[in-house]
């Protein structure tokens, strides 16, 4: 009696990456209640900054308590009846975006519409775009929530743009023009090509030049261009960020009705609890009325937001801390997993790396496995993110404290070492453990062989 | 290049119902800056109790400022991670909801899926329960945003249950099966009922024989039935609000997965900016995981509303005072329509009135014109709520203040008296009136001819 849509499960919550979730779920690590519980590093949130906004707001207080000039403008908020959103918040929001861009890019509030989040904005964008049945280009690996967002209640279908590690994952005209066959040999019609930029799970920005290609590609083949840059402003390292909008601009496409933006403030400003999302288009169809309902945050945040947003040196300050404090977090990761002797790929921005440590699916699936349940790390599959080459993993590093981060590397570690102590090389190694690391490793290798994952039973 | 439901405009934002709303947008009437501008009849908020809240919110104000026992919990709420929602604030809405309905009916939170507003409980459940293509039966008049919240991107059908006024527009056996025959001979699959109890845009209560019945009908054919509750604490009249879930229970059906309920705060508590609203079910598949995501209001609002909720003495007074003042306004309004020779169904709940004015969908469709643009209040005509009777308009009281009701009301003797003037009776009666009322009389006159709605150019 249900439709077919909820029945066949085609809203992608059976993938690895939702199990690893809900194994978190249920035995979540907590430093003083739950030390042996599963750490969470599957979830791309940034709590490291977090600190900056709580002293900006007990600097502000009249702002969450919704006063000014000492008169409450509360009533004034939650009877605000327009439903397209509060001027200012939206003033504020384009010049956040235009500093997160150096200024190089201008945004006309009329050309926004807000959303509950990037993901309604994602999925807004393909119900505008796409009929039931028509397929979006998207480079592979790509962010695995993206099969029920973009896909479940909309009928599109994704197409992956083949991308191979050993060139870095670059967008090529030559799987670009791939893709686009392999859809028409399926029988589907091209509606566009949809990218994040910069890159989640890669963590990588995408280039002027491939942007460039891109354009060049959807325009000739007269298709949407669609931009996900919900990381933009956490690109920490070079090369710095560049947006589709800024090469749209030098290739005098400023006005292109097939050009789309999504963002959001979950990931540059860490405030994945607010919702705030948004689609920047030139279509009217796409920035209309009949998508003005889908935004859905309550006017008191976008007041909040508003006077945050709109404060440039807070701004400029956050956005200084917040890149140099992700780039710490991923050098400290790196060199622990480098001593530990797992390589990944060079990031400049996201808060996750993608890391190599097997060489088939089927050896992917049970290293992941034992990672979650035994390890007790929350961590996702490469073949989560649809990616073509086995081994790779995305682990996301910036959703919790240093000391939670110290307790993941020691599992990663006495993991290792415990992999290592089987074989013959681990046996002259053993001598040189500390009592410490010896105990973490005996808790693995008796659970090694115990525990078994209850989504895997 | 768009999709055929962007195109094809089946978003139903081209209804009179939203142009009254554009019209309203852009010519506001405000008391000191636009006293000549359009009054907004057209939105059935409820904004007569705020100031309980406001109040309730100056006695606490920790909850605002987010402290507890003194300490700030805005970091715990904002990172808050299970997306299910915080536990304090669906045990509160449980609460709420069980008082709303007398205790009769008991609320189990592991059966409630939280959504951004009741629009986004309907779509959802729309998606859940049928095909693109499927049929849902509902009463006739219905509210206008259905057409677009229903259908528009879910692809579903809607099949009116033909009501009539003259047995008070009752749900009868016989308009049911007229109606699914209708839809079978459509070649339709018919998924289910749904009703708004209290109906909008009639401001009745279902009865419970029309209730009993529904079940009877939606159990036989083994079809969903769906009530959309979300004015559920707002009957402040005789017959007393009875829930869908009441009646199954006494049926025994209170287990039955095919029963769904739509909830929300907008109407109840006057909260519509809050966005909060959630589905009511037994079944998984509609209250699951994969649901989760379309809830979208934020941590704080929902620590919010836990507080707010959980004092029972706050809620009892609210729902008491609320629904007296509503009543209030509701008996105002009606004597004031009285006066000047307008008739209306009986309303006991919502924050509407149904009032018959004309005879043809013509003569409605002029008769709306002339009230929006020239009479300048906005209120929706019966055929945009697909009313099979000419002459209707529902008309929303809850949503403005004292002073701007009565603006409204000396527009509407004004022009009811400027039409009479015209005709021989009006002659004898002129000599009646004072200075004041002709004065304005003599601004609709002039108005009458020179002035045109733009969305009739």
């Amino acid at each position: 009696m249900l439709s077919s849509k909820v029945i066949n499960e085609s809203h992608g919550q059976d993938s690895s990456y939702f199990l690893g979730w809900q194994e978190y779920e249920k035995n979540p690590f907590d430093e003083t209640l739950n030390p042996s519980g599963i750490v969470q590093m599957g979830l791309a949130e940034n709590q490291l900054s977090f600190d900056l906004i709580e002293s900006w707001l007990d600097d502000h207080p009249e702002v969450l308590g919704l006063k000014k000039n000492e008169e409450s403008v509360f009533k004034h908020l939650a009877l605000f009846q327009d439903y397209h959103g509060l001027p200012a918040f939206k003033d504020a929001m384009a010049k956040f975006m235009e500093k997160i861009r150096g200024s190089k890019v201008k945004f006309n509030t009329n050309k926004m519409v807000l959303t509950a989040g990037s993901t309604s904005a994602n999925e807004t964008l393909m119900f505008c775009l796409a009929n039931p049945g028509d397929a979006f280009l998207i480079p592979a690996p790509y962010y695995p929530g993206f099969d029920r967002d973009l896909k479940w209640r909309t009928g599109v279908e994704i197409v992956p743009i083949h991308c191979v590690s050993s060139n870095g994952y670059k967008i090529t005209k030559e799987a670009l023009d791939e893709a686009y066959e392999r859809a028409h040999k399926l029988n589907l019609n091209v509606k566009g090509v949809l990218i994040t930029n910069p890159s989640n799970p890669l963590g990588t920005s995408t280039t002027r030049d491939e942007l460039d290609l891109l354009l060049t590609f959807t325009s000739a083949k007269k298709i949407h261009m669609v931009s996900d840059e919900i990381y933009s402003g956490t690109v920490f390292d070079s090369p710095e960020f560049t947006s589709v909008l800024e090469v749209a601009k030098d290739k005098n496409m400023d006005l292109d009705e097939k050009i789309h933006v999504v963002y959001s403030l979950s990931k540059d400003l860490g405030l994945p609890g607010f919702r705030v999302g948004l689609i920047y288009s030139n279509n009217e169809n796409v920035v209309g009325d009949q998508n003005v309902q889908f935004w859905t945050h309550f006017f008191p945040t976008q007041h909040l937001l508003a006077n945050l947003l709109s404060d440039e040196r807070f701004t400029t300050k956050y956005l200084e801390v917040n890149r140099k404090r992700l780039r710490e977090r991923r050098d400290r990761l790196v060199s622990g997993l480098k001593k530990a002797g797992i390589g990944c790929l060079k990031s400049n921005g996201g808060c996750f790396l993608h890391l190599l440590k097997s060489n088939t699916f089927e050896a992917e699936h049970s290293l992941w496995t034992k990672i979650v349940c035994e390890v007790g790390l929350n961590i996702s599959p490469g073949s989560s993110c649809h990616s073509d080459e086995p081994g790779w993993f995305r682990v996301c590093f910036a959703n919790m404290s240093d000391q939670t981060l110290e307790v993941a590397m020691d599992r990663v570690h006495g993991f290792v070492e415990a992999m290592v102590m089987n074989t013959n090389l681990g046996k002259q190694k053993r001598t040189m453990w500390d009592s410490r690391r010896r105990s973490l490793i005996n808790k693995w290798v008796s659970k090694l062989s115990s525990v078994q994952c209850e989504s895997e039973r």
